[in-house]
C-alpha cells in the first residue's frame, strides 16, 4: 500500500524515511512541509501531530505515526533491515535511541542553525556548547565502527538513522577527518543498491 | 536467567528497568553506579559502555546493552508489555522516542539539577529555558491520555518509560495541577500488580 509522508527533505529525520522506502522499493507520496516557514507548527499540522514535528507517516487516512525512528521500525520490521535475533534487534534500538538522545540534538541542531537557517553568528554560543557532545557522539560511533561494519552489527535501520545526519555533519561544521571508520561506513552505505542521496 | 543491571536507582532511566523487571517477576542483580560521584564516566565503566551512561544491562558476562528504552524492549518483547499488532508496536516506540527526545532532556534534567544535585540557583537560567519544552511535552501527553488510558493504547513499556520521570516531575518544579489525565494515568500505573515505587 502507498503511504504518505509529511516532511521536508532538507531534514535528516525526514530523509531517513525516504531512504528506507527507496531501499525497500516501496511506493510513497511525499507531502512537503516547509520547516523554515514553520508549517509543522500550524493548526492543520498540529491536528495530525500535536508534537509539531516532522516526519509524519500517514498509514491510512487519518492514522498518523510521528517519530522518525518509530516510522523506520514500522516500515521495515519483517524486512532484512530489522534483524530477527533478539540481541541484534536490541542493538538496532540501542543505536536509534543513541541517535535521538546523544547525536541528533548536537549534530543535527548545529547543522540546522548553520546550513538551513544560515544563522551561525546568531547561534554562536549555543553552537560552541554543542561541539563537545557532538564530537563525543562521533567518537562513540568511531569506536563501534572500528570493530564492526554496521551497528547491529549487520546493516539495519540503525545505520539509516545514524547516517542521516552524520554524512552531512560537515554542514554544521563538524569535521570527520579524525574518524576514518565513520568515513568508511558512509562509503559502505552509499554503495548499497537502491541508495538515494539526501537532496 | 538472572540479568545484571548497572545503575543508580535515583535515575528515572534506571528505575524504568527495575519496574519492568519487577512487573515481569524476573530475578535480577543490581550493581550500584553512583552518578553523583561520576562513576559512569570512569574507565572501568567506559570499558562496558563507551557512551558513559546508565542504566546498562549485562545480558551475559561481557555482553552489555545500554539505552534504557532499548533495554526495556529487549527484556519485554514477547511479553504483554510489547504489543503484537504492528501499529500498537509502532505506537510503543513512538512514545519511547518522544520520551527520550521531547520529555527527558527537559523534565528529567531539571529534576537532576534541583532534586539530585541541589543546585537550583546555579542552573537557574538553564532551568527556566527548559520549563516551556517540559510543559509542552506534558501537554502532548495530556492530550493523548484524555483519549486513551495508555499510550499504545494498551499498557506497554511506553507507559513505563514515560511514567519514570513524569511521576517525579514535581521534584524538578513541574506542576501536574493542570494535567488531570496524566494524574489519573499515574494512578492507573501505580495500581498495576507488581508495581514498585522509585525509591
Amino acid at each position: 500500500m502507498r503511504v504518505r509522508i509529511y516532511g521536508d527533505i532538507r531534514s535528516g529525520n525526514c530523509y531517513k524515511v525516504k531512504l528506507a522506502l527507496e531501499l525497500l522499493g516501496r511506493p510513497y507520496e511525499w507531502c512537503f512541509v516547509d520547516i523554515l516557514e514553520g508549517e509543522s507548527r500550524r493548526p492543520d499540522f498540529l491536528a495530525m501531530n500535536p508534537n509539531g514535528r516532522i516526519p509524519l507517516l500517514e498509514i491510512e487516512p487519518g492514522i498518523y505515526l510521528p517519530e522518525s525512528n518509530a516510522i523506520l521500525w514500522y516500515l521495515t520490521e519483517g524486512s532484512p533491515y530489522v534483524p530477527d535475533e533478539p540481541l541484534a534487534r536490541a542493538r538496532t534500538l540501542q543505536w536509534m535511541f543513541f541517535e535521538q538522545y546523544s547525536h541528533e540534538p548536537y549534530i543535527a541542531t548545529v547543522r540546522y542553525w548553520i546550513h538551513l537557517l544560515g544563522e551561525e553568528q546568531k547561534y554562536r554560543t549555543e553552537i560552541e556548547r554543542r561541539r563537545g557532545p557532538g564530537y563525543a557522539a562521533l567518537a562513540v560511533m568511531e569506536g563501534e565502527l572500528a570493530a564492526n561494519d554496521f551497528f547491529a552489527p549487520v546493516f539495519s535501520i540503525a545505520d539509516i538513522a545514524l547516517y542521516a545526519y552524520t554524512h552531512v555533519a560537515h554542514e554544521g561544521g563538524f569535521s570527520l577527518d579524525n574518524y576514518p571508520a565513520i568515513r568508511a561506513w558512509i562509503q559502505r552505505i552509499e554503495a548499497i543498491p537502491g541508495y538515494v542521496p539526501l537532496a
